[in-house]
């Protein structure tokens, strides 16, 4: 069960307000490497963990990020904070209204006209926050390694939103935010490797004869490195089809009946290559007489 | 430039059509953790890379992934063969195709009536393949994480896929792309080491108050472990707002003109706490007298 | 900032796992009616309220929500118990695990395949969570409204859902969860009337010649009720455009430079009625001579 | 079945061309708020409904709401028209064009390149019309409330798009829209309230041990109203898991079979909290040897 | 503006429900395919047509197709007229309703669950209808031809669903629906052939270097027909990059100051190729010591 | 089994780095109208196709391209080349990066902020690519007039970048990519012209009451033309429902038992007519006494 205390994780001090900078930080609120997908991510992902250690790891973050998602979240609505009153109340002055709704140069408007200056939870392009961000599939030698990544992924978006703000106090928050997907990249990596063995992932092995091949099939400005050359890399430098010595056809056995439907069908939909029919692109070039 | 062979990087020899089993195998072909997000994964990135060895590295990977869909599009063609033609051809039998398309037990009927058969971009339940499942953000020791763990989730959705197959063309065709992710795990782990220091990623160091530290949110079966206790973790037993010693609020410096605005709305949508309204749920049950 | 007890809100008891039932739960999980939606709805909300007691009344719900959210999982999650294990481990029984796969007569299979068995943020028929359910504006009057709307749908939704379920425990847990949207209710009711005036929404008053206008558009089984009779409705049996007395057409003043391009693409794109011209589904339907 | 008159229900005479403008308006057109939701949202219900009387009317708005569709959508392309000719036609002015795409400083290119200057059914930051956006459920009650809170923020909606707006031709129109929801809203609140009762929603009652509970989870400026206090409220100021007096955990029946797959799943990925292990973070960070 | 007659286009005549089937008919409801896709495709062409003829046929086809739309959601409405009165009213035969949502072998559980057995605008899997359905450009000689398209598939769907039905009466309105596909698509065919040259669309002729050239890019199995031989084909047996005889590669002229930050950012993130790193998967598999 | 050369297709030159245009080009990208559709479009056909001629054909122009997305991503790729290196390696200088960032008038910030300066399958305006865009069916007659109305899409959507770019070097890619589609557009002419008959696409004969009828439902400046007069046509002036000669209702045979629940849901939600209930909207507009 969750409690809320309404003091912030972090105390926010805002120098003013600035909708087209909310409207950046919105990546971090309702973008796909921000703080509700994190939360979501670990959440369920503690939901349904059966290891007692793990378990307690998963809420304890969920639960912070959940707490930072309302720092950023707050943060937002200090920067929209004029522009959701003169929005509300203001009905004389609708040409500087339209001003600063379409001078911000990116996508506040959409904050503004749908939201009402409040946070919403899309990304700074107004696409709407979606599950399908969340790659979490159940076994956790793979969900720690998404988790890793995930939190490698916000810290970089932390940086650079820290490289366009010069705003002390959110410059400030940003750089504690950021520093906490560090701390948390740091656990996913101490349990994730406290599971050993840990890779490959899952139970079945890979077969062999393929786990070690690298398959040169870019060619031009090739280059090796420890990623298929050195260690027991197989470096195939003119990979042909089909790999597995067959000849690179599918094939299904079809049963009898269904034989004959699909020889319907092919004589049905056949192309006839014997002749170079008039079409529609004729009758719109003029390469063809278009009255009947 | 890309070339094409039509022989297929692995043989693909089903046993019999079985369009329940194609829908399952979708997951890869159209799914988040499928082939067509891990080709557009690696070759976005190969397409903006600079450096020579991982722009090569992430070509060739790329190349071959386009190969894999190839390959599990081509499984899901022959289970579904029999399907396509009943339904483009048969016009005679009606309840029994009924049957067929609603007695799969999984989403095969969409497969079946909108796709006619196809391999159709989607996964396993209809959901149409989305560009969100790329995480993808342009920073090399971000992304080759990323694409560590796309890996490591795909070797798993695979692993479960041959789980549920007898068929031993499709368990050995399966069983190769399965192989192939964890080559192409091991090449980008190589990839990312070569990169020193790869952690923290991005340019800005953390905030050193906050790196090390552990926030022991979640209260109840408390475990321990490396991710919190040991090395330089500082695990703070009881976490209070705000940690940066502040009070916890969000504040922000709003223009003079604007702080009008912001009282006009205040008064407009205040509540009248010292009353306690009639609303319409009284009406609806019955608690309030509903005739004027 | 949030806390979280690994006690959950209410003390869930399943009899046996299912599967098939875990996936309909999942409509309150990731669901557009779920709790996932009502915890944001109310969240983002509070965030940028300015009011203080609807802020205090809206965190209360969404930290309670969140709760309700933890409950949902963890009956998804127990349900899924048995599932998980058996497609983690078991790798002798394929045609078994199959059946299981595509027996459940529902989209069970996505929640086995991607998610492990874990509780996805999908609805039941595995569409991702969007943040598009949230219809949260930033003005209360309107928000308190859509509010209540929300939590009269999650309650019928809850209700469906019991009258599917035989094991007590969940019913218990599921009667817990939809009672508790009845209280939500109850609140937000309250506290939009303790709003006045609330209707209309907004500062700027509706045109009294439109407001109490019924337009009878339909037409066929026309019926009256108090929505189109009685108090001051002006009901218009037979409306006619344009209903400001103006012609009913749109137009626009086009800078004079700009009326030449206009008139160049209209005639560029211009239809030429005087023919009838042969076209590809003349070519296609044989109407046609095909061979130049 | 449905006709048309070419005549629009409100004549729509606009000053001058302007994408910028279009671009907003689009929220009314293909927004979430917007009429073509509306008029789904009606429609669909409509359809379905059993009850005479509200039948008629559900089809009376959904038809003007198709109405309403037509006139914003002609005001979005009479404010297109310039646009629409300058990208078709000319050819010589690139940097010209190229700037009145870009300088718009709101998502007018969008509409411009990919739509060439029709009205699109996206929302003004581009994001396509999605039925995620409609609620209905299929039970009266909710449904009416849900109508309701529909017309509530499509007023408010309006009230901006008119606030940034000084075409007087353009503001005349989009009061009239604005104020038809206020009628429309009316109707809904009468239908809903002829029902008697009408709350709680559905035949389900709620548990009465928790009907009237308000649970006071967020901490810190708590405040009192009439959603938590009086009438029959009762205020639990600390609540505490479970409050069905059970434990807070949830547990299920596993068979005999899957408790042993459960078993052996748990000790393959059991953490090993009793070392401290080397990872990727570590080689990454320059505090473990990283050369084999 | 629109208007409307309760009375249907064409006469529903359900013989019995069945939700299984309702659900299978929801593709041309909500499906891409679908009426609601037809109706808005259509009217929002013609709302921004200015050739007074298109104009014409595209607001009578639209008003058809939402007549279409409503004839479908009618066949759905009555197949799930049993199954809403049970969902909505009995609470004591749970067992027997779980197995009546999860046995009609697909997706009807959503539609019951969530949308009470009414229409809902989602295609037979549950995926939301999408505007990203809509391809409309805004260039008549391109849209024609996509609605084209569109009535060809649309009348192909229907075939299918007639094809899975041995119902009477809905076999004879989906045969009415299909036909009228047919009747559309013959429309814009000459809608399209009156407009002359038609092809190519738009005013930018095509490259003469490039616009009769066939690239045999896919070996093996190699075919010829009209499409890439005979007429002014030329055939380019083996494509060579580049074919503007240039070397391929890609470049740009970067501002000196520029140059300086991206040898910065080459430097930090080179690749050590010298080295073969330890790594994350070399700790996961007991290749590497992973005790510090 | 595909594979790849590092020189481009066609060569890239590019003058100077430009967010904005690159974002503008990424409609050709990740757009509904892009590169990425029309590879996914044609390989999914192929893959499924039997006909050996069509197969080969739709495997060249997928493998083209593929190698179009590669030119288009390399363009954008080269324009970002400058954004790219300033985001990650300058933070000293966050008001000219906001500025740079905010003020190029379009979404390039997603770009920037999100992907790093690389080129994302986005389109333009950030809306992450949908296998939503994909038309396919699995029907040749039909996917081929799909395939058709796409490249003639794809041309004008190319007509309209180049008519906002004056770089040389990009128009003149652009101009290559466009004499592709048109070159492409004849091809699956030719080939859905050597399949005959190939209208009606399908085995279903339309039902010849209504293959030629129009019904003009749209009234006032009605107009004619070759696709409502001439030729076969029935023109139909006054449509009246139902055009079967019924009655235009809709009825299904419901079992004795579920007439039982229909009543009791009618009954339970049955509107009464005879009052003229107080409303939530009485309560806000002052028009009901609102205190107990």
């Amino acid at each position: 069960m969750f409690a809320h205390n309404k003091r912030l994780q972090y105390t926010v001090r805002v120098a003013a307000p600035n909708p087209g900078l909310a409207n950046l930080l919105l990546e971090q609120f309702g973008g796909p490497q921000g703080e509700l997908a994190a939360a979501c991510r670990y959440f369920t992902q503690a939901v349904s963990e059966d290891d007692p250690g793990r378990k307690d790891m998963l809420f304890d973050i969920a639960t912070e990020e959940l707490s930072h998602l309302e720092v950023i979240g707050s943060i937002v609505a200090m920067l929209n904070k004029g522009a959701k009153g003169q929005l509300a109340e203001a009905v004389e002055q609708e040409a500087e209204l339209y001003r600063s709704l379409t001078g911000g140069g990116n996508d506040s408007h959409i904050t503004a006209l749908l939201y009402g200056g409040g946070p919403a939870l899309t990304n700074s392009a107004g696409v709407p926050w979606s599950a399908a961000y969340i790659d979490t599939i159940g076994e956790p030698t793979a969900d720690l390694r998404s988790n890793i990544a995930a939190e490698a992924r916000a810290k970089i978006v932390y940086e650079r939103l820290i490289n366009v703000t010069d705003d002390p106090g959110i410059r400030e928050a940003l750089g504690f935010l950021m520093t906490r997907e560090i701390a948390h990249q740091k656990s996913f990596e101490k349990a994730l490797h406290s599971i050993q063995p840990n890779f490959p992932q899952g139970k079945l092995p890979g077969d062999p004869k393929f786990t070690n091949v690298y398959y040169d099939l870019s060619k031009g400005d090739d280059a090796r490195g420890p990623w298929n050359e050195g260690g027991d890399w197989e470096f195939v430098a003119k990979p042909e089809p089909a790999v597995d010595g067959g000849d690179g056809t599918a094939s299904v056995n079809v049963p009898e009946n269904d034989l004959e439907v699909l020889k319907a069908m092919a004589g049905r939909t056949a192309s006839d290559t014997s002749v170079d029919p008039t079409t529609g692109a004729d009758l719109g070039s003029g390469q063809a007489t278009s009255v009947k």
